[in-house]
């Protein structure tokens, strides 16, 4: 390994002439600030020299258990020799030294490591020089001080307490208010106490090196120094504080970071000297327009520590020391726009009116500014619309489409559930559907708390402002239901014990009960709960969201580069319908019918499934049918001449049903009070039903096809409803129905096969009845490993393939999401045995299967549609598997999801088309 | 299609040489009988000359709606025309007409088709031709009437009884008591009243052909009467009872029957001639015999009807008049042995001496004379041990395994339920584990009848007889548990009612209550319900099954033809590895370690999963780690030198605690009776915490590799149990123990990866602590597509594969197999949606899943041994699908399946091999 370049200079020689040798592409062997300091001194902007020590190295420091990979010190100090031949300096020169900075910069954003010590270098003798060549005494004693605390902080792990309470001791002696009314002297006295306090807190054990005659003391070699800064930062890298971070933002631990050594610049060399940050453009809102702050006579640090007031960088150019300089940045603003084609986040520092380019990088953004600098950089003629677009990170849209927690608001968690449907909502509790119904009614705003929600629950969550649930996972009916309608919604809050028959709940760990009509707020972006109203702030559909949608629609639409990726919508009433196509959504991927079979409904469908008289159930078939006929007229209303895939019934029957447990329980109390013989045995009776069709594993039980095989009555009531109403739309209002059937859970051809052919007929029926021609496409879902396995069968009888890839995660993985979200995921994402959670961006084998039905049903049917309708449809990273990898037709998602689709679906075309890659998260 | 040969000839010409164009191998061209008519006559034997229709023609007759294909009626006339002129006989023929039989013969031998017509020729001219031929009136006449009677029942669907009538009156009226003691011109009269009845009952639209001046009219053309009689065949595949049968014993509805137009012969010419039917030995015991009867003077429906005593075969040679013929029926029943290399079953005729063969085949026989006979055929030299092996039908072997009720007793079923363990069993009723107990102790047999059993009821489920539950599939634990016992066990009888409080069972459908106490018989082979005390047949180990299974185990094991087929046991208790080991597995495959924890240990692990007391959690361990190291030392001793791979606990914990429901219930009843505060609280906190556990869809939820890593404690405890037992075996006794590990539904790699790691590192820390080296393998448990799919990745952890097929169907299928075999599978069968039941019959695609990844598996570590432990490991179909197509190692399966298991495992290697075919069904 020792043959690998670790090391990498940047800046000038002694003749000015730029000798860097990285660049910003090489952000993985230097790190963000390294490739970015090389790229700057390769345009010419004014760059203190220095050089950089690679990732890699770190990554292998660390891996040997912090041992240096052989040859690098000697790489590093021909490098330092290089740059004081350079500079003209040499370390610890007691006339002229060379101090540098030392600086981490890891390939992403890191917060948590080891971050910088500056002024490396000064020693007794080192000091001397710098007073020499300064002729400031005070500014070389401060710069000195303030070294010796940095290091034994950063680099020895030494509290700063013991030096700013020796620091504040001394203004209290010299009777001062602030660190630079300090003389030099004093400066030189607390140098003195800084370095017994270091040495008094060494520890000789983890420091060997440092140890002079039995004692450790602060090293005044500059040499050993910098070797020890390095390997600081190097440390640094597995700090638990680090590993937290990179675990939370999904960094690898194999990336290591580097170490950037540069030779220090000063901004507080006096009233002619400052430091500042700025952005290119205003980050918050995406205006073209100076953004930024600076402080006269300060260094870097001091800006970041907010003690004294900033000014704002526009003032900068009026203040004449500052002019020049001034103009300068202004024009190197422009020089780093053109040259990284984005808004960028820069450092900056004026040494007694030089300015220095400190550091730059591209900026982070709100989604709506991001929005804006992209519309307004295609104007500009600095991108092209392919590239606005593909640097949106559509996750980020999700801010823009629900209201949101006001971050300027202070908030204190009361509880954490998981964040099952985002935005933010504040209201009274309710522990019931009723109670938030009649609260609407009064408009009341309420939060509906329960334990988990059923299809009963369906007009409370409606009318409440937001869901919380004390149990259940992202799939769960409540987060399910929730994020279809777009209301936000917290589940699985554990910590709340709710009492729904008292009305209250108990907060563990908090000691505190909550009772009905008190006011929370929950976060369903964050999954926090917080006590009392939190201010919201609302979402707005800005005309720059409608731009780049627009442009995404025409690349992803644009049938000149292959097949368009095509966003439906998953929608199960008109409302819903009218909102998706005000989202942009083409058609409707996914109608799930048992939505149909709510409220009022559900007394309907329980005589259906429960009697055994053959009149009630007839008489409860033609009541659906004649409901649900109204239902598919209006959506089919809604979306006329667009696609309408609705799938037949899929849940077990007994979903529908009471629970047995209950009703069991109802049942002894009133045996225990003494009921009626005949009451009890009634109500024995209907538990006796409904345990017969109680099923140990209801996912893999009698639901989908299965049912229209079992119990073919329900769906063909569906499809008979679904036939009524097209044929009348056509008939009698002259418009252009285009329903499709989606056939559920088939895991074998037969299945198809079979339900097909009642289907046909169902539909030949009604289309003699009408007297017109229906065309009714029959489609299969997949939502099974075997059905995959089997799709060349599957597709000689197929119209169309709708891929659920909840289900198909579930039964590839083994994992029911309810229970594994509740009950290990957290855990396995915890100990990295799944990299992500799988029922939120797809695993790479649920896209093999995919792949392989979608190529196995090609090869049989040529051209036949293949779309997903799963919540991965919704989901940006999985959407751009699913288009390039598993070559799907369209993706499928709730109403609110759709514009992130649209735009994932566009990047997707780019990155499959152009090799356009997405931003840097 | 007309190019096809639609008939075939067989038999001699006029000139006496053979003419026969078909033969044994074209079963499914000429049907079994036709096929062996033909086979028959090409080895010279006796046979009356014929031809036979295919059984194509039948399929495309039925097919396109009973029309008969372009051509074949040409074809037909032609064979009957070329019949005629090698007889010299023609139909109708006033002086010597030519009479035949017409009989189906499908491919496999089916009931409920129609049969035979015989005499088929007569009518009032060709009448007086067959007096002048055999100056026999009587003989003549009453052959006429047989023939009217027959053909109007089978051909033109005419209630026999009519005729049956008319022959009693006639009867009466000559005061006779036999048909044979009426006269010629009796017999003629009763010709003309049975073609009256005839007339009367055809149905004029069914047969618009037989309308003569409008009134149909029975047939008088010969022609029109064959015609007839082939399309009634034809006709008869596709009736009710022929489609049931053919769907209860799994033959295609596309195969058809072939028809036989042959000769008449006639046993009934007088004292000198004779019909019998033999095996050429006896088909129960296997002895080499001969072994049939004969009747004097009569056709062949007479020795079927049962009317007269028939006299057994070997008084044929006593009787001089047929000596002659009886030398040669020994003679033949030589040359058929020689000749199909088995054991036949024949038809005969002796005609005025001379004998015919009319049909023979390979006979039906007990699983005792399977092996006998086959083991004294390779002691003969007719065949080889390897064909010895490929004819004995594993799934026979049950039979010899299990006792049975005695096929003597008169049995009336009350109830059927699934087949779910085999064997009969017969006792008094009990309602809990314990009153099962509590019998057995005081020696009385019990049947444990239940709702559903749990692992409570594992004691009861010793102790009894036989397990009858109401619900439940093939795979709920009281299958499961029954099967490994080897117990009988009905599941799934949904007709009764059990009230296990009042310990009675109401019987839908029968107006019967049963009380405990009450005696019932239970068949697991049948799964049928007796009242009452049955009959049973002890199972013997006889030596010809161990002998069969030696040679089957040479050959499977002979590793000079590719890697053995290996046969293993799922065994969890020492008791069960001492069984396995006398039937013949060589090593455990999967023992269970949940079930080593039932009974008192279950308090232990309750307290274990409920306690938040890490005293109390650091207790039960320790008592677990002490009573599994005692289980793992007992089979280790008994399967010393032999690998037992043992499972890391499986299923999820809360299946160790109380049913929530219950409890709630229990609950809710003390509440009512005003139970005091602290007792509700304290049962309260109970419920919760189980709540707390409780799955949507435990089949899927935190169980397997997934328990090892949530709560690593517990398996970590096995792994310390299984070490110990180990090091203490190989350094305390000097024993030589094998065991290994196997991680159960991994679905990731990484998941594998972490659990190994883990293991090895608690085998290390005994190994270090008994001061010797343990080499445990740890293995993967395939159960999940996604493992398949990743098999390679998984391969480079793992040091062996072990298919758990059951629930690899579950999710492959997405099937719950309680759900699914209760509620949707029959009917799946039904509707031939389903060839077989995927969790009986391991299914093709999830075969493919299984080779998939063992293909993947030697790719990454060539060799590594992969077996099957699910049930399908117990089937033959199965087994012969998994070595030979997935490509497994092994095989294991419960003890009693074992023996099965090696015969199959036997037949799986000769078919792969040297393309040895098993035996017909």
């Amino acid at each position: 390994m020792s043959e690998q370049k670790r090391v990498y200079r940047f800046g000038t020689d002694a003749q000015g002439n730029d000798v860097t040798e990285g660049g910003a592409s090489m952000k993985f062997a230097l790190g963000g600030k390294g490739a970015n300091l090389a790229e700057m001194c390769r345009i010419g902007l004014p760059v203190p020299g220095g050089f950089t020590i690679t990732c890699q190295t770190c990554v292998e420091y660390s891996g040997a258990g912090n041992v240096w990979p052989e040859g690098t010190l000697d790489e590093i100090d021909a490098a330092t020799r290089d740059l004081e031949h350079r500079q003209g300096k040499s370390l610890g020169d007691p006339h002229d030294p060379l101090l540098v900075s030392v600086r981490s910069g890891a390939p992403f954003s890191m917060p948590g490591m080891m971050d910088t010590v500056l002024n490396l270098g000064l020693n007794d003798d080192s000091v001397q020089g710098l007073i020499e060549q300064t002729k400031n005494p005070h500014f070389a004693w401060d710069s000195y001080r303030r070294f010796i605390q940095m290091f034994s902080n950063v680099v020895l792990g030494i509290d700063s307490d013991y030096f700013e309470n020796a620091l504040t001791e001394k203004r209290m002696v010299a009777g001062v208010k602030s660190d630079s009314e300090l003389t030099a002297e004093q400066l030189k006295e607390l140098v003195c106490e800084f370095r017994e306090i270091a040495a008094e807190h060494i520890s000789a054990d983890e420091h060997p090196e440092l140890v002079i005659e039995g004692k450790a003391v602060f090293p005044t070699d500059p040499e050993l120094q910098l070797k020890l800064a390095i390997e600081a930062v190097f440390g640094s890298w597995m700090n638990e504080r680090a590993c937290i971070y990179r675990k939370a933002n999904g960094i690898s631990d194999d990336l290591g970071t580097a170490v950037n050594v540069q030779v220090m610049v000063y901004g507080n060399k006096g009233e002619t000297s400052a430091t500042g940050v700025a952005f290119t453009r205003n980050p918050a809102d995406g205006t073209r327009e100076f953004y930024g702050d600076f402080l006269i006579d300060a260094q870097g640090e001091d800006v970041v520590a907010g003690i004294r007031n900033t000014e704002p960088i526009s003032d900068l150019k009026i203040k004449p020391v500052f002019a020049q300089a001034g103009e300068q940045l202004e024009s190197i603003f422009g020089i780093l726009e053109n040259h990284y084609r984005d808004m960028c986040d820069i450092e900056f520092t004026i040494e007694q009116g030089k300015l220095y380019m400190l550091q730059t990088r591209v900026g982070k953004r709100t989604a709506s500014a991001a929005l804006k600098i992209a519309i307004d950089m295609v104007g500009e003629g600095l991108i092209s619309r392919e590239e606005a677009v593909s640097r949106i990170d559509p996750a980020q849209l999700d801010q823009l489409l629900h209201p949101q927690f006001d971050t300027g608001s202070d908030i204190e968690v009361l509880a954490r559930g998981l964040n099952a449907s985002p935005g933010a909502a504040v209201g009274a509790i309710v522990f019931s559907s009723e109670d938030a119904v009649a609260a609407a009614d009064e408009g009341r705003p309420v939060i509906l708390v329960r334990w988990e929600t059923n299809p009963d629950d369906l007009k409370g969550m409606v009318a409440a402002e937001g869901i919380l649930t004390s149990h259940g996972g992202k799939t769960s009916h409540a987060a399910v239901i929730a994020r279809g309608m777009g209301a936000p919604c917290v589940c699985g809050v554990e910590s709340f014990s709710i009492d729904a028959a008292n009305k209250e709940v108990r907060v563990d760990g908090a000691d505190i009960v909550l009772h009905e009509g008190d006011i929370i707020s929950i976060d369903g972006t964050s999954g926090i709960v917080v006590l009392g109203a939190v201010d919201l702030v609302s979402p707005e559909l800005t005309g720059d969201l409608e731009t780049i949608l627009g442009w995404a629609d025409t690349i992803r639409m644009d049938s000149s580069k292959g097949t368009p990726n095509r966003v439906r919508v998953n929608a199960d009433n008109p409302a819903d319908a009218k909102l998706a196509l005000e989202f942009g959504a083409e058609a409707i991927g996914l109608c799930r019918t048992e939505h149909m079979f709510l409220g009022d409904r559900k007394n309907i469908i329980q005589s259906f499934i429960l009697t055994d008289d053959e009149q009630v159930k007839a008489k409860a078939l033609e009541d659906l049918l004649r409901v649900q006929t109204d239902d598919f007229l209006q959506m089919f209303r809604t979306m006329d001449g667009r696609d309408v895939v609705v799938r037949l019934i899929d849940p077990p029957l007994h979903e529908f049903l009471d629970d047995p447990r209950e009703l069991e329980v109802a049942i002894a109390k009133r045996e225990v009070e003494g009921a009626p013989a005949d009451e009890l045995e009634a109500l024995r009776k209907r538990l006796r039903d409904i345990d017969g069709m109680v099923e140990s594993n209801p996912m893999l039980g009698l639901r989908g096809v299965r049912l229209s095989i079992v119990y073919p009555d329900l769906p063909l009531m569906q499809v008979r409803a679904i036939a009524t109403a097209a044929a009348r739309l056509k008939r009698d209002e002259g418009l252009n129905p285009h329903p499709e059937v989606l056939v559920p859970l088939v895991a074998i051809a037969q299945e198809h096969v079979q339900t097909r052919a009642v289907i046909e007929r169902v539909v030949a029926e009604v289309a003699e009845e009408f007297g017109i021609r229906l065309d009714i496409p029959v489609g299969t879902m997949f939502e099974l490993p075997r059905a995959c396995m089997v799709a060349d069968a599957i597709a000689e009888h197929s119209d169309f393939f709708s891929f659920g890839t909840n289900d198909l995660t579930q039964t590839t993985f083994g994992f029911s999401r309810d229970d594994a979200e509740a009950k290990f995921i957290p855990i396995y994402l915890h100990k990295k045995i799944l990299e992500s959670n799988p029922f939120e961006t797809i695993d790479d084998v649920v896209v093999e299967l995919v792949k392989m039905a979608v190529d196995k049903s090609r090869a049989t049917k040529d051209g036949l549609m293949c779309g997903v309708c799963g919540e991965h449809g919704g989901d940006p990273a999985s959407i751009m598997k699913l288009f390039n990898v598993a070559g799907v037709d369209y993706v499928s998602c709730s109403p609110y999801r759709v514009p992130v689709a649209r735009l994932a679906a566009a990047q997707a075309k780019l990155e499959a088309e152009q090799g356009f890659s997405t931003q840097d998260k």
